[in-house]
């Protein structure tokens, strides 16, 4: 059986952490893989905490006693996260994102992995210390940011749907009433996606009026589920009174000049205190 | 400014390939954050890249000269990928999953990231050779899929919509026909999804006659695009002759037997070779 070296065990470990964020792993399970006896796994788990520590990109913690393992809890510190938002603001407001209709395109960056990462990673921050079984979305541009957050936080997603499909089994559907433009609307969810009294984290792309997100959490009643919290990653600065009340977004519209074709963007300034 | 140790460096390093799959960086890059010589990176990358190896998780390729780099192109060795499709056989064929109409409820393991990922890594792993350009999907159910598969082969997404929506800007529909149940339905496409001569993948959860690959197929032409290759996860053995023939699944559905709650999934075989 293969043996590794100290740098390779290091090395090997912050590949498996990183891969499986918030994810109990045992020292049973690395001393298995790396065939090293445990007490050497616990001084390596010790060097991998320090420079986790130092790099500022979150902590691992270490679960003692019999069932004892080691979990990765991914933070992003101010400085990274300032560059994020920076960076989502600039490829957010880019010019020619303007369509017919005064709407912003932003389609290509919802489904861009290197974009959508970048908003997981600060949503996942800033909801790790909260107990969360769901996180949940309603389709469709969402979707990748809900299954990106989902993995950092180690959590399933229920996606909503628009309409109901056959494969869904039973399903709870209700009406809803978009925020901005006062149109009845009917989402539903598989009676499947959730276990009762579930703890649920509603992540969105988009929020104008807050309708889509005040429907996602009515249909959270149903559920018997509780909403601990709800992201967006742009919310409008109008209306300022939303439908729901605690929400956080990533970066805030602030205007569109649809004749100029510019796009005011500027990120949370809560996040970056 | 912080000095990293050698093993230091390593883990950092792991971190930041398993983060970043099939992206070039730069040795400069890797300087600046440790603050260290590009002698010394050039000498980590070698540790890093016989550890890879020993893993049997991918490779690293140095790209040499004065822009030169380094990545990591992950792949599945085939006792990992035995592993995998041998849990997916598992949890796709739970007794309970059978609903009404005698379809299989899926959509809580499409919407897992544990289970997705492993789902991406085998099929980026199968695609990592060929050069792509983007990811094809249709809503709704292979969308996790393929912002993951998208994530390690390092290539933005295009998802087919059922519907046109105002907030994609001009888009290119066309009608297909359902391979099994030969109903006639529209899928679009924004304009500004893909760039013309564009190579891509088309990734889909589930194919029974292959009408939803081969609309898919089909819009790409309209976007002067070529397909590269197609992957589904799951593809029913009956009809045996698809609407399109050259693509990969991972799983293949042989019986259902509705009364009696048995699914039988087994793994495609040609994937183990």
């Amino acid at each position: 059986m293969k043996k590794y070296k100290r740098n390779q065990r290091i090395g090997a470990l912050m590949k498996i952490f990183a891969e499986k964020p918030n994810y109990v792993f045992s020292y049973n399970y690395f001393s298995e893989i790396f065939n090293a006896a445990k007490s050497t796994i616990s001084e390596d788990i010790t060097i991998v905490k320090e420079l986790v520590s130092e790099l500022e990109c979150g902590r691992i913690d270490t679960i003692s006693g019999s069932s004892g393992g080691a979990v990765f809890i991914p933070y992003v510190s101010i400085k990274e996260k300032t560059e994020i938002l920076s960076e989502l603001c600039e490829v957010f407001s880019q010019k020619n994102r303007i369509v017919a209709g005064g709407f912003i395109y932003t389609t290509d960056l919802f489904n861009n992995p290197n974009v959508v990462s970048n908003i997981a990673k600060i949503i996942a921050s800033e909801f790790n210390h909260i107990d969360i079984d769901y996180i949940i979305t309603a389709e469709t541009k969402g979707i990748p940011v809900a299954i990106m957050t989902a993995q950092k936080l180690n959590v399933p997603v229920a996606v909503i749907r628009r309409n109901n499909k056959v494969t869904e089994g039973a399903t709870v559907s209700i009406n809803y009433v978009s925020g901005s433009s006062k149109n009845i609307q009917t989402m539903s969810l598989s009676k499947r996606s959730l276990k009762q009294n579930s703890k649920v984290l509603i992540v969105d792309d988009f929020m104008k009026g807050g309708g889509t997100a005040k429907g996602m959490s009515d249909m959270m009643n149903e559920f018997n589920a509780e909403v601990v919290g709800t992201a967006v990653v742009i919310e409008t600065l109008a209306p300022e009174i939303k439908l729901i009340d605690n929400y956080m977004s990533l970066l805030v519209l602030k205007n569109m000049d649809e004749k100029e074709g510019i796009i005011e963007i500027e990120p949370n300034m809560k996040l970056l205190k």
